[in-house]
């Protein structure tokens, strides 16, 4: 039974592969840099972009990737940019990530042509979003303080998976017990040289670099091209 | 496409929910009340177990489930009961979730006729879990304030399909934006009426609730059976 499974999984992979690529085809075609924005829910993604996407000196666009409602899109109306809403509620309890076909389906609702950074907020999780490419150029994934040092050891996958780690709510620190040596070494153990920013959405800390990394996106994208 | 998903996961649950009997069958023939412990990822349930399960008035045992690692296990492993860990990482990227059919592997391995209490602490993740029942009798979801008070309603079959909510980290209140009447009211309209409790599993505060509540679970079941 555990080989049928596995087989099912692999064949829903490939096809997941296939439209991903052709969803960076068209990115490719409208010049759109794509990032896929992954983290456990509460994490703090919403508030990132929220504070981060303010004054970004590239037009940027965000995809919402949530189980049910449009809360987060909501947020982020307030920053005059295209925001649209996916929901993956379909079916029972929902997906627990996205998937290539599920963007997709969304692409029409965005105006690419207006758009030199599209980021796609994934459904907070640290297991499957990490599986499943969607057509994005990198991946950034947001861990917060309060989930503990021990996170980079317990959901490899994810934080191997990603170009950058973003911990955030650096402003708890000095309120819970988290070591940041021992964070840093494993996160070092999963993901040797994996580049790192310290950031508190909430106080602003760190968020300059943040946002100056994302504006650089578009051009290093031409440069590799 | 979309037909045929629906119709392969839900022969996949009705094959769970066939095993999740067979599990409860073991446990009644034991006399185990079975308790899934969820929550997101670093929420805080292992550290609610260290404090709650020390001088638990009735024999307890745990079974861990992870993507990777024992780290979970070996925290426990202090507090001299049967400890058994899982590991959902066969196959790619991990399993995001505990199933019927991984807990009956694990069965043999637990000493069921010595144990009172067992508690299944289910993989970090605030969706799948909620999903599949493996043979529990109740269902205790951790919600940490640091992932802010919108979760109930996104993702509300989580919040719905448990018994208790527990909302752990009430230390952090002091240093974070976390409207508590508004978490309240939101679970109020997902879950009515729901049983909730507020600790600090860091400075113990509220934890000798969950510990009572805890031990009166096998007389509750022997009472309701």
């Amino acid at each position: 039974m555990h080989r049928v499974k596995v087989r099912v999984v692999e064949d829903a992979l490939d096809a997941n592969n296939t439209i991903a690529r052709a969803n960076r085809d068209d990115f490719d075609r409208n010049g759109v840099t794509v990032v896929n924005l992954m983290s456990a829910p509460g994490a703090g993604k919403t508030t990132l972009l929220e504070r981060a996407l303010g004054g970004l000196s590239v037009r940027a666009g965000v995809l919402e990737g949530d189980v049910q409602g449009s809360l987060d899109a909501d947020r982020l109306a307030g920053l005059h940019l295209p925001v649209v809403q996916l929901n993956t509620g379909n079916g029972f309890g929902g997906e627990c990530h996205l998937d290539a076909n599920m963007v997709r389906s969304a692409l029409p609702s965005l105006p690419l042509e207006d758009i030199d950074l599209l980021i796609i907020e994934n459904v907070g999780n640290l297991v499957c979003p990490a599986e499943f490419r969607v057509g994005e150029d990198v991946r950034i994934m947001v861990s917060s303080v309060a989930e503990g040092e021990d996170k980079p050891l317990k959901y490899p996958l994810m934080f191997r998976a990603c170009e950058l780690v973003v911990l955030n709510k650096i402003d708890l620190l000095p309120y819970i017990d988290f070591d940041m040596d021992k964070w840093a070494a494993r996160l070092e153990a999963v993901h040797p040289g994996v580049h790192t920013m310290l950031v508190s959405a909430r106080t602003g800390e760190g968020v300059d670099g943040l946002r100056d990394w994302l504006a650089a996106l578009p051009e290093r994208r031409l440069v590799e091209a």
